[in-house]
């Protein structure tokens, strides 16, 4: 048998044993509820974008700036109709119409220069814009006839030397509304939730202090959380994330 | 040292050890598998919905009821054609032919209505329904010409004044046939599975008995699991979550 | 008290004891990394897709054999165009042009034989192509005059009896480019992290080796990975999963 005739030892001990079974009393069961089964739930949500807008145009090829704008609505912008937890709205779209099969010259913007002396252009080679392959002729430019580009075998007229410009105005992309239908799962308590209940007001407008539980959001309220240049993100793009939190304790009644 | 010379609190002492070594070995263990290893499995399914259907075709602002119904198949309900994880029957469509840019009267429906001597409608403003903006004109109504409404900017003619309704037959969309193609990773142990096998036959209907690992669900089968109405489901539409359960012991061989 | 005087077992404690705290020492906190919390993250790519093809045409019906090849760009064989962790390259397309609904005899491959005397086709009864309905006559096929087969209601003329096959050449195919952008969000910890950073060259192209924080992929790097049938898989479809791994510690600074 071994001995350890020393009292502090055995103090200490008890210290550590105490300190051990306070920590697991106080904070992993307590604070951290160690007791309870945890499950990250599984969602869907259906989103619903309403709103309508005028449509700026742009020709970048002509000089005329004065074309009246157009109405978009949901229809126009809204690419694809509907999406599974997600949803796009186009807020420009560059539109090249009457496009066919066949052989055009290539845009001043791709910069395939040639000279029909010298000829650069290699026959069967993909252009750097990927829109269509070179035919091996130096033709005049669409867009400026004095310079020679090399000729493509693709869609006619290329478009980046024949579009137009369309961009949604940012006070109507402002007022569109969201609609968001989410149901939650959490399999493990065989637990199903859903954002939408029967008592649900559906001619609000989401708040987060004044009514924190309406579905259907204001964009603009969404785009004015954000430290970013507004006007890049509708030119340019942008991915934006919305985190749905369900934290919910099922050993309460819901 | 610290002695207690008290053999029923040194018993007591050794059945609690006992007891946590007996919850340890029967429960942790042996029960709940606490010496494997567990991941939720991340899985993609492709899916093909095949069947026809006759289309019932009605013009609410028609007076006649008889219009021969049409023929539909995957091409005309299953939108978008292909999706990821998710599949989409358009069970009922509202369709406004030769809409052009333009102006119209609004809808009877939006209750937009005016006077041409108190004219109400402000130029500019959109419309509840979000198609189109008003253009401050008052104007007879495309559905009743007795009735004076606002004139809109936007698609035209109005969708909720001359539009069709297409609607699937219940029986037919009954006999629809889902294909599920799932593919499923484990990826902390390195695993991949698949619901389809060589040996899989691809002329057979699922059924949770007979015929369980058939990959083709008839869609009737899958409705008639609901408790709701199916009517309504098809005219308003729903969302199905369909859960796949993969649960495997790979302490065995596969 | 219960004594034990042998000094066997009050060693074999102290060794157990020794083994249980080096185990906890050294497999859990120094190798599992036990005193750290972990978490799998959740992120969302957009992907482009681009590159042009020549598209070699097929008309099954026909017997000439030497059209010439089209050209296709992204908008031809990206459907959808945008697609959320996803996209899809439309290798093969079978077309069949100026389809109308109404009546046409069906087609050879769906094998609906049939005699004018002895009637087997039931008028209502769906294909089993799924893309009509039998209208109970027996007439003239329109591949093969001289073959008898049921009429059908439906899309006209059918699929299978009048379509134009297009397919994706290997070679161009392997030159797509693909160009991901990821953003990764750990939620536990408020951290999110992108794959492209404000020094990402986006002219470049992966390889594991030399460019392996490169975003964009040649299409044909992927390919070359797999042990299969490149041409069927281009031809017949398949599904490709590509895994990111974000495995990160950030117990240092990122």
């Amino acid at each position: 048998m071994v001995e350890v005739p020393n009292s502090f030892i055995a103090l200490l001990n008890r210290i550590i044993q105490l300190a051990i079974c306070t920590y697991i009393a106080l904070y992993i069961v307590w604070y951290e509820r160690g007791y309870q089964e945890f499950q990250e739930p599984r969602g869907t949500s259906v989103i619903k974008v309403k709103g309508v807008t005028l449509v700026h145009v742009k020709i970048p090829s002509s000089l005329a700036v004065n074309y009246p704008p157009i109405v978009w609505d949901t229809a126009d912008y809204g690419i694809p109709p509907l999406e599974n937890n997600a949803f796009f709205i186009a807020t420009r779209q560059i539109v090249t119409y009457d496009q066919t099969e066949g052989r055009c010259p290539s845009a001043l913007k791709s910069k395939l220069y040639c000279r029909e002396t010298s000829n650069r252009c290699r026959a069967g080679k993909a252009t750097p814009s990927t829109f269509g392959f070179l035919t091996g002729n130096c033709v005049p430019s669409r867009e400026n006839t004095s310079i020679n580009v090399c000729e493509i075998n693709g869609w006619c007229p290329e478009e980046l030397s024949a579009s137009e410009d369309y961009q949604i105005g940012i006070d109507d992309l402002n007022n569109f509304t969201i609609f968001l239908k989410t149901s939650v799962t959490f399999q493990r308590f065989n637990i199903h939730l859903r954002n939408l209940r029967d008592d649900t007001n559906f001619s609000c407008r989401y708040h987060s202090i004044r009514d924190s539980r309406c579905p259907i959001f204001r964009l603009g309220d969404i785009l004015d959380k954000f430290q970013t240049n507004i006007l890049a993100l509708l030119s340019e793009g942008g991915v934006i994330e919305i985190e749905q939190k369900w934290t919910c304790n099922f050993d309460y009644d819901k």
